[in-house]
């Protein structure tokens, strides 16, 4: 009944995460309402992370489609003897916040790590983290980040040992950490106690 | 420090009502990590609101924009002696789904009818409705369907003193006891309403 691009975007509100159709039609009705300006901004937002976005080549964070090299990445004033780890880019938001680290970065999924089985780990940008590892020799310590959950201690774990053979320093990030919290959602002060503790 | 195309659609996203930056910030690394094919149809549908949609010009119910008048209006079958006044699309879903009533609709304004002012009424496309009816003369009867609120109750007060020179039936939806409630429980208004509405 209701017409078809109204159902259309209803439909698709309601795949993202924690939303049903319910609030999915309320922000389909809230955008519609909108003056022409605000609806277009919203449109050229959307249209911006599939035409603008991509992954940095030797990090994989995403990055504007502007050179292969993410700025932290090509950042000469940057710690490049140390690679940290991370599950996905909000975590290395939550690292830069806090101001206290100044090496790389090396995003393992975008998908985070949930479920990770034997196919998901092909996902992870190992390959392409022991790649990057062995052509830059100044590589001295990876810090792996992932989150304080089972998963991340699972992963971190076979991480550590994935890359034993390489013979460079691994760290994690101090506990201290309460088991069960994600990194994205760390306060400051806690999250700056487990990176200085890190061993 | 998050590339620029995300923290736009984050910032836009953050706008839906309800929608705060930590959510908005899950949507759009939701979309980014969805397939190609996925995103394309998402971007599809937020376009085709923006390029696809009007509203019918004579009972202001959205449509897509093929011709000037909604399926609804050019319906032979429906019975153009009767007009529903609603205050948004979503009331029209609700009132069809029913499958009770075959008359013709009159949408108020899309943004509901919160905070009405002076300057509100004036968008609540009630010149047209007067026109519409001046027009058509086989309307006999407006059927006022507003909220069972505050501001749907004077609404709908305003309405109907606003249409009384146009001399036609004016009714509103009945008032009592919502399916499934419990005497015990409702408050006295409604009880009084259900009183003074028995049969």
């Amino acid at each position: 009944m209701l017409p078809r691009p109204i159902q259309n975007l209803i439909d698709q509100f309601a795949k993202l995460p924690s939303v049903g159709p319910r609030q999915a039609a309320r922000f389909v009705f809230y955008l519609i309402k909108q003056p022409k300006k605000e609806l277009d901004e919203f449109t050229k937002a959307v249209l911006g992370i599939s035409k603008n976005l991509k992954n940095c080549s030797l990090c994989f964070r995403f990055m504007e489609t502007t050179g292969n090299i993410c700025d932290v990445c090509k950042d000469t004033k940057r710690d490049n003897s140390t690679i940290c780890i991370v599950e996905k880019d909000t975590d290395i938001e939550a690292i830069e916040k806090i101001g206290r680290y100044n090496g790389l970065y090396h995003v393992l999924g975008n998908n985070g790590i949930k479920d990770f089985g034997e196919k998901n780990i092909q996902e992870l940008h190992l390959k392409e983290l022991i790649e990057r590892i062995k052509k830059n020799q100044e590589v001295k310590e990876i810090i792996i980040a992932t989150s304080a959950t089972t998963e991340g201690d699972t992963l971190a774990l076979y991480i550590s040992r994935l890359l034993k053979p390489l013979d460079i320093k691994i760290t994690r990030l101090g506990r201290g950490l309460s088991t069960g919290s994600e990194l994205e959602y760390m306060d400051e002060e806690t999250l700056t106690n487990a990176l200085l503790s890190r061993k």
